[in-house]
């Protein structure tokens, strides 16, 4: 076998052996297939595509690269989440705890952000003292005293992903959705997860654009849990515009935290409630009602247990950036467009965000909305604030708005997406 | 500018700007594109295609690169041959001196082997003492007091050539059209020559498979050549099955000789004589005609003093090879294929060519042919004789020929190929 005749075989529409995708995913882990080849070989999976059986077998080759956890030994069946990642996504925070107050164990691997989309551990370690990192026997622990972990994967969950993943962001060759697919998958299967539901965006501000591409994203991820046996659903959710009314690391988790205390945004709200009702009926968990855990405060008990835990102090004041500037709306009307790839590209360069890896990122920043699509706002009031600790940031970060916001006469007829645009699995 | 743009934009089958390409040639050279961003992009230019336009500048930027050869000073108009690779293609031997006597400065830079190949290199090093190594100023001299040069081609030419090629061979990307184009011409252009012709071969023992993958890249070429001043033609030419009756080393010097001597095989000398008119119009040098020069001993002539200015010794007896093995024809009647291929394959086999770059070469191995395509076999008689030093190979060497040999019963009406197909320019 070598690395020429496969990527060959790619090159020229033919579908890989099962021999030929084993072979290339552990090679290039040893580091025998170089850079260079599987560099090419990737651009070929992205243009000739991949039929869905190689993707599985892909995925199954990258899951057998590393080692595979094992929640078998806890009381509790395990459930967990993945979104592809939207601007104002902060659902897997209140999401978490509120799944274990139902009843289920939720062990979530989770990444920082690059790019316009936020991440979730950069958005937790907001608050002072919590940390990410976690060894096995720490995540382990907290999964069985509190019911609910979120932390950095180690780095022995599928490393030919780790390795690929970071090869596909130089060359141009990310946009594959065999290579999403198993990607994520394979994190997740070798996560050892009884339940999974995935979160796929759709929109402006996604990573999808299209629904048919969602579409055939969500069902690729939900055949390869299932052929896992990992109970896989999917829920195609809108990403036109920001969810709900914050953007940025510390304001997302001030927002989850008014979710878990029977408010907050009614998007974000609807969603976290849909979301998990997915996880614990893959469970198999029928104990409590999810907006009944919101409401009666244990959801928020085991929020401020897991923050507790991992060294966080649930009542600390939330880091406040040092400037504002308020955008105000142009005109009287309907606000028929608040585009979220113009917010989360507004929040990143405010400092949410970061431009390579090893960038920090403001607690502070990010983007508040006063208004959703659908809303009538007034023109000179207040239609966003941005925050940020770098002020000279402004003008760079306006600039993308510019063409995201639409205000149509009073009365233009408008009916806002919906925020869950269909379910797989 | 940034590597993952220009990728991006091939990738979805947009037309690259002067400036992209400009500046990803330039930056690949200096190594700040990597090799695995070159590998994504190579594999979706060969899926994708370029311009004609897009080759144009791409070949220009590569050229760029490096340093331009200049034979102004030369008191003779300069004239080359490219050939795009074949079995039994000693062509450049006998083509260079005999062009050379009929007026024209021949500055031919040449390759080694790889794969079922030769190179015009490792033919010659097989003479005595002869060295493919020489100065800027060495080759002058030698162009300059004998009219014909055949060496190495230095490291200053196109360096973003021969790093890019090695990329290619390494990541199946070598066949893409627009990328074997523009490595050729690119060499033969900084090389400063003023015509060129190239040889463009069609059949199993070529690059190119059929004929009209042939035609598009003999016109890109020509395109490519005319833009930049040299006056291009090429051939399109049969390598169905080999040509003239050797393929290797010392084998083939010693036909390149009869061919000088005023004999040979008749499709070689029908081939070298084609080619040398080419050149010497495209130079616009009327001085003799190639096929007196080959008869009047002249060609002969210039050979003797080409070898011996590169330290050879042109009346060194040629190696040959320890043992040998003969294959007889299967039966009684008309050969009607013996195939390139095949015959390449099974000459490399024997240690004629090389598996890696490093490899030395065998000067005696290879294959003699008895009979060619229309001739009549008789069964039991010989067909081919095989030449090597390491009589272990005969079996791994035969191989390839199972397949390659095909008589049809005595009367089949059956007309061989001709040796020139096409003209292009």
């Amino acid at each position: 076998m070598d690395a020429i005749s496969v990527i060959r075989a790619k090159r020229d529409r033919e579908t890989l052996t099962d021999e030929q995708i084993d072979w290339v995913i552990d090679a290039y882990t040893r580091g025998e297939v170089a850079d260079e080849q599987m560099a090419a070989l990737a651009m070929a999976v992205l243009l000739n595509g991949m039929t869905r059986a190689e993707t599985a077998r892909w995925t199954a080759a990258m899951i057998a690269s590393g080692e595979r956890m094992d929640f078998s030994s806890l009381p509790r069946p395990t459930a967990d989440k993945h979104s592809t990642g939207g601007v104002g996504d902060k659902i897997t925070l209140p999401l978490a705890p509120l799944v274990a107050a139902c009843g289920a164990a939720v062990p979530q691997l989770s990444g920082r952000g690059l790019g316009h989309t936020g991440g979730t551990l950069d958005k937790l370690e907001s608050i002072p003292g919590w940390r990410a990192l976690l060894s096995n026997d720490e995540m382990m622990a907290v999964l069985r005293d509190v019911g609910a972990v979120i932390c950095a994967a180690g780095d022995g969950l599928a490393p030919a992903d780790k390795k690929l993943y970071a090869l596909r962001d130089v060359t141009g060759t990310v946009e594959a959705i065999p290579l999403i697919a198993s990607s994520i998958m394979s994190k997740k299967i070798a996560e050892g997860t009884g339940a999974l539901v995935l979160d796929v965006k759709v929109g402006s501000g996604a990573f999808m654009k299209n629904i048919d591409d969602a579409r055939e994203l969500a069902s690729t991820m939900v055949a390869l849990g299932t052929d896992h046996g990992v109970r896989t659903t999917a829920l195609l959710t809108d990403m036109s515009t920001p969810l709900g009314l914050t953007a940025g690391n510390a304001l997302e988790v001030r927002e989850s935290v008014e979710v878990l205390a029977g408010g907050g945004p009614a998007d974000v709200v609807e969603l976290t409630v849909a979301l998990a009702r997915e996880m614990l009926a893959g469970a198999g968990v029928h104990g409590k009602d999810p907006e009944t855990a919101l409401r009666d405060g244990s959801a928020m008990d085991v929020w401020r247990r897991m923050i507790a835990a991992q060294g966080g102090d649930p009542d600390a004041p939330l880091p406040v950036a040092r400037e504002q500037h308020v955008v105000t709306a142009p005109s009287t009307g309907l606000l028929t467009e608040l585009d979220a790839y113009a917010v989360g590209l507004c929040a990143w360069r405010l400092g949410a965000g970061r431009a390579r890896k090893e960038d920090p990122v403001q607690a502070g920043a990010g983007v508040e909305l006063h208004a959703k699509p659908g809303d009538t706002v007034r023109e000179g009031e207040p239609l966003l604030t941005l925050h940020t600790d770098t002020p000279e940031r402004f003008e760079y970060a306006l600039a993308p708005l510019d063409g995201g916001i639409t205000v149509a006469a009073p009365g233009t007829p408008f009916t806002p997406s919906p925020v869950i645009l269909d379910r797989i699995g």
